[in-house]
């Protein structure tokens, strides 16, 4: 077996192996968190319709229900009619979720209810945030030659440009590259995606993911009735994983 | 001038550097956010008086009213009494924010509003994410000696250990040390002053932030009312520079 043959063999191993890590956490984390998350939205209904039906409604019952409102929210679980329908907790959703959290995005549009679903997310990203570091690592060190010094020794050799030069233009195009890859386009497909989202917006939301900071106000596919949601959502997971900063890390420094 | 000096001196800078542009980044944040944020706020409690002025409170008003407010509570401005006065736009709230933004931890607690705010994210983490991580590994070079090296010897020439038993002795005593000073007694700490998080609540917080995740569920000094709120909150920033993370990465891989 030639070396390189067997080192995209390895490479294969890793990926696979990751996904089913990410497989594996989503459904932990699915059967964990759905249960609960159930719970409180039917904890929720009931308190709606009990709110609904005071014959006197005053500051203090606001507040009150208010204050519930807002805390079940916190936790990604939303009172509107219109939410009732979708779950934080589906396979997609949580893969997304298992996803934000080894890549250390951490969106935090949903996020764990119970003890069990907190401890188990410390330990999944104990293991799956060097993990996720060692398998992109690995995939940029196969992308280091056809990327770096493939195109540089073309310009050399094409071009006739002495090494620095070459050096030069190609910082050039793979910055423009990045950019238009990794910013623009992007932003123009989620800008065209989701209503709501300026350019702006699209672009801010690829920016903040991008650099794992994930603030979490601009989150695709989370409004009710979007058609092929969970598709469209894996998709975005595999938009996340190519993260320049992530990439280029390597394992714990 | 020694080179040790010289060196202390250089690292000083780069602090003193790093801060300004941490207090210079809030300023900027406070004055562009805070006038949308009271302008949001006056909104709701408009909104909140004309909903409790309503004769006839049927289910599609609630639905109306409950959809802005939570709108605006994912900015992170609440409709609750209790957190009328509180900002998330002064000084304390907006160094902090400046913190999470560079640091990549972004709870999402608060989130820009404006289209300008949101400009200036991208451009204040552009440059602050390399800055950071610059400011952190020239720290971690000058702790390399007295935290590894150091020790290691002092193993090997008092306890008379190999080189081999010095290395795995050191490695237990730093973990132990970690896992103490990161995790345990901070967390202690944070459920002493946070009355409604447990020991699991407070150790899933530290660990979600060392690993820059930052979901935001749980945000120290956010509850209305706690005392020295913006001393805390400028304390908990230097919990999370701490990030072992964080520290161990080199800038840009």
């Amino acid at each position: 077996m030639s070396t390189a043959f067997r080192s995209c063999f390895v490479l294969g191993g890793f990926v696979l192996a990751y996904i089913t890590y990410l497989i594996l956490g989503a459904l932990v984390f699915s059967a964990i968190e759905r249960p609960v998350e159930d719970n409180l939205k039917s904890n929720l209904t009931s308190l709606k319709a009990e709110f609904l039906n005071l014959s006197c409604i005053n500051a203090t019952a606001l507040e009150d229900f208010l204050e519930r409102v807002l805390k079940a929210n916190k936790y990604g679980v939303s009172v509107l009619e219109n939410a009732s329908l979708r779950t934080n907790w589906d396979l997609a959703s949580s893969l997304f979720f298992a996803n934000t959290m080894v890549t250390t995005v951490g969106y935090g549009h949903t996020t764990p209810l119970s003890d069990a679903g907190k401890a188990f997310s410390i330990v999944y990203a104990l293991i799956g945030v060097p993990f996720t570091m060692l398998v992109l690592t690995a995939c940029v060190q196969r992308l280091m030659h056809p990327l770096t010094y493939g195109p540089i020794s073309v310009c050399q050799q094409r071009a006739g440009l002495n090494p620095r030069a070459a050096s030069v233009v190609h910082f050039i195009v793979l910055m423009v590259l990045v950019v238009l890859g990794f910013f623009v386009i992007p932003a123009l497909v989620f800008s065209a995606i989701e209503e709501s989202w300026s350019f702006l917006d699209a672009f801010y939301f690829c920016f903040i993911s991008l650099c794992t900071i994930g603030l979490g106000d601009f989150v695709p596919a989370e409004k009710p009735g979007q058609r092929l949601r969970a598709l469209y959502k894996i998709s975005v997971m595999g938009k996340r994983l190519e993260s320049p900063r992530v990439s280029f890390q390597r394992p714990f420094g």
